[in-house]
């Protein structure tokens, strides 16, 4: 067996080797930094992204990417608490790995020009977007499989999920600018299916032990989990905004929904648990539920209370997800879900989805105004009817499920 | 006692539905989001805080919102270091809805136009402070009230916090940018009162055997706190200071307050304590005393070195404070203060107050400048003289203490 | 004995009183605000440093400060990590008054005029890049000196470093942006003269067992601490950089150097040590490797894959040194490195420095095209060849080693 776990080491460091190598290949042939500052940046033979098209499209600033980055990290943080600080080291080497292969991969896709790639801000910023539904899968099968499966789902994963936000954003004109279902619900329902195949009913349960020894180590973690994600995420829901106007919304859309799922984490948990104040752990998967809910709907919603409602909604959904229905989705469809990402991030995105739809629906010149075509900007064209963007909208749901579930199942 | 408690966990969960479902009827009968980047964003019939009136003012960018949003959390942090994780909970339902209620209630003050209240990130940034105070209120209180108290008291502080920001910053003009009054004094006095009428004997020494305890944990939340202090505070003061000049002023009047009143802990540990180096509880302590000093005269004073000798007195003085005071505070007037916040709050703010009035006597338009019409922009109008606009400022702080007091008497 | 003990502790008391009234002292003699605002901000006389002469010189916005104060915190983690939070309180001292000192020492160096230092948020930032210098040489001696000395020689130190940076930067016109000569390089070689010249050969030993027995804390700091460097630090390589076109273009280098260089820690981690995943300690390590390599090639390299292939090999020698430098170290030249800063700081940077002096010999008009002028200004001026800027730049490497070694000994 020594020499079995020597020669197993070997591989995994040779296989990061070979890894790095070809990806410093990859970069050397063809990513080029973009002459940004040049004022035609975005020449028109590049195929920009929908917003870059947009001429009062303004690069996004230093300070944006730099918390961009942070985005990953908070997920990171939220599953520390979850499984302790011995996941972190192979997280960090997933995320080194991702964004590396992000870069490469939306490139080709999006900033390809003359056989090069040239890189900015912009594509730092779309990388990581990927990298944090790579996290999100990871979150299912954590502690199940071992660092070179982990590398090959996501290296599989970050293809197949820039494949699924081109057809959306690019393809189909879908306006999910904070990833309700780019990111969440691709991630979620992607990790659940790598986790299906990989289904193997005895290690869970010793996990599971494991888990619940270090109850006040994770209590701390989540505490740091919970209030990073208050204080950073709601700005990422609105990076991708187009205009400071939208942003401000979304960014007080987002925060006022993850104040009412927290809230509803304490109106449900003295119901379902027995217990006066919920612990920690719960309060934080309720954040991240009533940020998924928020993705889409972020800088579409008009009315603050809009907001609570949603958030409210969501909050209570999650935590009942979790009592009834992940047990369910143990023992029937034997699919473990070692961080619960099924109700914090594929539940609400999926609710989330659906309420932009909904909104979009609603959506009329009067009440969005000026606003409208930052939004749907198709829509203020009067290329589109309200009616098909939502179709469309609706339409995007199915078409991420599918593509997840699918890469899922190869990927496993 | 198992059905009484099953009894007040249902009341409980039951109460904060019930409050949550106020909020989003009382928000979506009045708060709407003002239409921001129109340009006459605030109109004149609209009773706007004496900043908006400002010609030159700035909208507060999405930038400063989202670091308002680290205030609360970074009193969460420090009150974590004394009390543990296990307050964290309780501590994130208060936020959650001090943030809702203070919008509402400052909505009503401040932003209230043809029945409907017009909110930004500026109402954002006011329904912050407003939490700020309520949480330091509350760590007079932690241990030893209920859940559903706590709420109560929340909901009467932010409605009287508001009151009285309103009083001394609308009505009476005074110069208060970091809230040495406004939030400090009047969030410590609130919460020693309340922790006076709620006096009782023999819980406190329990909670404080308890807290002995979990000495390490406890070092490192500290740590993490100071850092957090140190890292983000100096923004805070300057958040609501107009122009960038004065901000940066303000901001390096922080921190040099700050740095010379962390040097003072290690100057009086020694003698105070026989330690060779202070514990990093007593360096946060100084560091917040350090902050509230400056809340006032952060933006009025204009030599660096008077920053040095503020921070250095009240780093002094804050320690003695805990040696002398506090168990006297406990001894004769029955008030217990679980977070010390007495000598972290109340009394930096109350000697940042008098700072303030006497640099306000001092204020020459020789030695301000352009600034004057800044920092005091009734005096640069001629309207006021600079002795008047002291006694203001100086009348401010017994009325505020008054409100305070009568305030925590009434909730208690 | 403890007549002594408390002997020694009132006068570190009292030494701390007398250098900040000493301080206090300074300050009101010397510094003052500069009327940043006023569009003059730099007048002839003022013998600003060489970027303030840069007609588009943006002066650093109020964030920008803000993020630098975090620098030293960075590193105060990472040594957290390494030392356990028993050293946290000394590290603040020491920032605390290092802060101070270096407004003082690089005030009369680059700021004075008519016998006052004007400060402003440009020597808030090269009074951090200082402190962090200082930070890193305590790395070297943590744990084997007392307060008094620490004090001492942060004196020293930030005198020295200020001269340094002084030569260098202003009279040898070096390009060294992010500081990987003027911070890491020196204070790694600083602190680890200090540690030969105050060598025991017994205490060493001590110290390195109990580190290793807080061993599952120090995991969950240094999980902190590598999450800390790799959000903020990117952003301080680049913050001294003129323009935000070199600014994005250093942010993106950093970071894609320390994301290859994290990495390489897993592919070397199994060869060396026999585990199959590297603890986190590692890892954090050789994100600081990265980070410090980066710091003078941050704004001069043009291609991604450059980037790689330089975190690739630090992040390769890094552990290198660790394993078969560091004992070599300890018992040939009897230094002793309690934090490792040779790896993280010392080889890093004069690696840095040399990949500097090679890409100057490489810099062509063409290449860099108009930012040439932005990272070389001379050459691009035409009063210096690509080859003596590669000379020069080559030559500050001995020059501060040369004063890093003499100023070490001095101080020990």
């Amino acid at each position: 067996m020594p020499e079995h776990k020597a020669a197993s080491r070997l591989w995994f460091s040779g296989l990061c080797f070979l890894l790095q190598i070809l990806n410093i290949l990859l970069f050397a042939v063809f990513v080029r930094y973009s002459p940004e500052s040049s004022p035609g940046q975005c020449p028109p033979q590049l195929n920009c992204s929908r917003r870059n098209q947009d001429p009062d499209f303004q690069q996004p600033r230093f300070q944006d990417v730099h918390i961009q980055v942070l985005l990953s990290f908070g997920l990171l943080v939220a599953f520390l608490s979850r499984y302790g600080p011995g996941s972190a080291a192979i997280s960090i080497l997933i995320i080194a790995f991702a964004i590396q292969w992000a870069v490469l991969i939306q490139g080709m896709f999006y900033f390809f020009l003359n056989g090069k790639i040239y890189m900015g801000a912009q594509s730092m910023v779309s990388a990581d977007f990927c990298t944090a539904a790579v996290l999100i899968s990871t979150g299912a099968v954590l502690g199940r499989v071992n660092p070179v499966q982990m590398l090959l789902l996501a290296l599989l994963e970050v293809t197949l999920c820039t494949l699924n936000e081109y057809i959306l954003l690019s393809l189909m004109g879908v306006s999910d600018s904070g990833g309700s279902l780019t990111i969440h619900t691709f991630g979620a329902y992607f990790g659940l299916m790598v986790s299906r195949v990989l289904y193997q009913p005895h290690k869970d349960k010793r996990k599971r032990e494991e888990q619940q020894d270090k109850g006040h180590q994770t209590d701390a973690f989540a505490v740091v989990g919970t209030i990073y994600l208050w204080i950073f995420w709601p700005s990422f829901t609105s990076i991708t905004t187009v205009h400071d106007n939208a942003e401000n919304w979304a960014v007080l859309n987002t925060y006022f929904s993850l104040v009412a799922s927290t809230v509803s984490t304490f109106i449900l948990s003295p119901v379902l648990y027995e217990e006066s104040t919920p612990r920690m752990v719960q309060i934080q998967d309720a954040t991240l539920a009533g940020i998924a809910m928020m993705g889409m709907a972020g800088e579409m919603l008009v009315t603050p209370f809009g907001a609570l409602i949603a958030g409210l909604l969501v909050g209570l959904i999650s935590p009942l997800g979790f009592r009834f229905f992940t047990p369910l989705l143990r023992s029937r469809l034997k699919i473990q879900d070692t961080c619960g990402i099924h109700n914090t991030h594929g539940l609400p995105g999926i609710l989330g989805a659906l309420l932009g739809t909904l909104l979009t629906l609603l959506a009329t010149a009067d009440t969005y105004g000026y606003r409208l075509e930052l939004v749907f900007p198709l829509v203020a064209q009067g290329s589109r009817t309200v009616t098909d963007q939502a179709l469309i909208q609706l339409s995007a749901l199915p078409l991420t499920l599918l593509l997840a579930t699918l890469g899922g199942c190869l990927t496993g």
